[in-house]
């Protein structure tokens, strides 16, 4: 069954949508290499906490996709933007709508 | 933007699936009411925590299928099942693959 990941990242005030950007960047992309659901959501109650749900083939891939060059490039353009407090949810996709 | 839901909820032990298949019940039709993408995911670390990840065309959307019969049925038949820790974050959805 696909592998997802449910995390949260909080940026420094004022930088949240820099990082939304960053995150979006090139998702069309993620769809070749195994990525079927990657939504990018902002809190409603503060402005600086961003979820990210993903669903993906398997682990395999997604662990794998983090590995890219230009993944590792994204990554390294929103650190200094965030905090450092991540949450992250490791769970097996049984099933739903719009997938 | 579209209204996200990211929620989970813990299952007296041995009930798990139960729930999922009481979530999963009757999910097509919620597509009709605003509901763009309903994903159920069970967690990879313990055999009780569910994951609900939502995205609704609106919250009064996704608040008013909360009121509908066949919902409070399934509230009220999954609720004995679970161990009444919940968690939600009601967020915004700004963009992604998939949706």
């Amino acid at each position: 069954m696909p592998y997802g990941y449910i995390g949260s990242m909080k940026s420094t005030p004022g930088h949240r949508d820099e990082v939304v950007d960053i995150l979006l960047r090139g998702v069309e992309g993620l769809r070749l290499i195994g990525c079927q659901l990657y939504v990018v959501s902002v809190s409603d109650t503060d402005d600086v906490t961003i979820w990210v749900s993903e669903v993906w083939e398997s682990k395999e891939q997604h662990d794998a996709s983090l590995q890219l060059p230009e993944t590792r490039a994204a990554i390294n353009k929103a650190m200094p933007m965030l905090t450092g407090e991540f949450t992250g949810q490791e769970v097996t996709v049984v099933g739903g709508l719009g997938l």
